[in-house]
């Protein structure tokens, strides 16, 4: 019989819209080398696997080897963990199902695993950040999309069809504004970037107020809040009317899942208190009484990309392996 | 050392506004007999416990005798899992939080468990009844209040405090109507049996169509259900207006969890297709669209209290035992 090496490496790959970043990690959740590309370089999917592949063997052979990895794990939006898929991503230049997991499994040979952005945040924050120890809990992410996961009795609650934690296509506007995903009113298209530069043209539009925003060609949400930091009321105003229907849409989500705590990640929470004190002023006043006040609103250290990829390589420790045999 | 004896029965209790029900029940869930008397004859709660214990003593007398018995589950509106108590139940007499396990526990010297009746509904529906196999579902209890429960991963999700699952206070209508809760717009205000009737009363107002409910003192969901079938347009508006709403909240609710199913009980449910077709038809309108059309709509076999005296045996199985020395 052979000697039985056990592998301490994984892969850990999360693809967003900005950059695909792709990292080897080690069972102690260190990251041995990291590097990206960017992800709309390549509109079709074929070329993202080629590209990404031919990456990843070049990583891996300049870094132990390639019987030194033990499974991948990926992070991307609007993907189905029980498929390895990307389902109908609203965002990405890939559109209907992506079978995404098979894909990179054919082209590497090591086993994949594929969850959304949110729940592999979930088991990053889980594993190594702020919800260790806890066993009830949601995180939110918020940058170009609106997305959440949750943690209940200490696992991530998939939902039947590995859709659960769409907080971003709950309605909280009657007839509001229309959204991506075909509906009106939905909580991403306020609260997602895209949401916040509309909320904020439609308020300079409607008010005479001076404003920094003013004549600024590209408003971005990070601009706004730094607009916020320097006394703007018109900015402030945008995160404040922002923070309320995130209150009001957290509050109903809150009365349903009792979590220990909601965690915020992505580039629109770097907002900070502009955001988050109008939305938890709402959310107590709305929330079901008896846990009122309770509920803790905690926000991620965000270096994005080092976190998913993180997160990605806890994922790539669940993996089931595809032979018994190996 | 003694004869060790298994014991194959327990006692499961209901306690509603109108009845609490208890009976004996086996381990095949068997209801080897049942009884129940009026919860609002005693206003405090030492009398109630009092009298329970009298009823729940002569009832294992007659019935296999005290050391027949394992344990005990109870089914209580407002009820905590992990406290044993009832928690400002709004529609009970006994106002504040009520350490129900305690108290009973105390008096008879079984084991007690406690749950919400929400909660208990799902134990039972995912011993017995409708939801047998499903490891992701929802039941719903429409009557005097709205409540929920969901099973995650097979198991019941309590939230990080046990309050998970209040559905009844999630914001519907901004600003809408009063809630005994405190609060506004809450879907209780409108769902459960005071609602439908203030829905019903303002469109007999704001309306000069005939209508069998007009002149009607009492008017109830059943009376009003009851028109819907004899066809009389208000009735029929009442309840589509009620579906229309319950679709809204349902939806926000699915988007988030991604059930297999919302398995509905309780009194208001009898109303059956007037409330669920509208109700279906916002729900698949507005849910998010990689589940619309997958999630089913069930509605229980209704006999409440024989199914709860069941649901809170399941109940009573699942308790620990108070002491190691027994």
């Amino acid at each position: 019989m052979g000697e039985v090496t056990i592998k301490k490496r994984v892969v850990g790959i999360d693809i967003s819209l900005e950059a695909t970043t792709y990292a080897i990690v080690d069972v102690k959740g260190d990251v041995i080398t990291m590097d990206s590309f960017p992800t709309m370089d390549y509109p079709e999917i074929n070329q993202f696997i080629s590209a990404l592949s031919d990456h990843l063997i070049s990583m891996v052979e300049e870094n132990g080897g390639y019987e030194s990895i033990r499974s991948v794990g990926i992070s991307a939006p609007s993907a189905n963990f029980m498929t390895g898929s990307i389902v109908n991503a609203p965002n990405l230049p890939w559109k209907g199902v992506i079978p995404l997991g098979a894909l990179l499994r054919d082209r590497i040979g090591y086993a994949v695993a594929v969850a959304n952005d949110a729940d592999v945040r979930a088991l990053g924050e889980h594993a190594y950040g702020l919800a260790k120890g806890m066993r009830d809990f949601v995180v939110v992410t918020m940058g170009t999309g609106l997305g959440s996961s949750i943690f209940s009795n200490g696992m991530i609650h998939k939902g039947t069809d590995g859709f659960a934690g769409e907080i971003g296509h709950t309605c909280i506007v009657n007839n509001g504004r229309q959204c991506t995903c075909g509906n009106k009113g939905c909580l991403e298209a306020y609260l997602a970037a895209r949401g916040i530069v509309a909320t904020a043209k439609e308020m300079l539009e409607q008010s005479e107020v001076p404003s920094l925003m003013r004549g600024v060609e590209n408003l971005t949400p990070k601009l706004i809040a730094e607009f916020c930091e320097q006394g703007d009321e018109l900015a402030i105003e945008v995160y404040r009317k922002t923070g309320e229907l995130l209150g009001m849409g957290l509050a109903n989500y809150a009365s349903v899942i009792d979590p220990e705590a909601f965690i915020f990640t992505g580039g629109i929470s770097r907002a900070g208190k502009w955001l988050f004190e109008p939305a938890k002023e709402v959310f107590d006043r709305c929330v079901f009484r008896n846990t009122s006040g309770k509920i803790k609103f905690l926000v991620s250290e965000d270096d994005r990309a080092a976190n998913d990829v993180l997160g990605a390589s806890v994922l790539a420790w669940e993996v089931r392996e595809y032979s018994l045999f190996k």
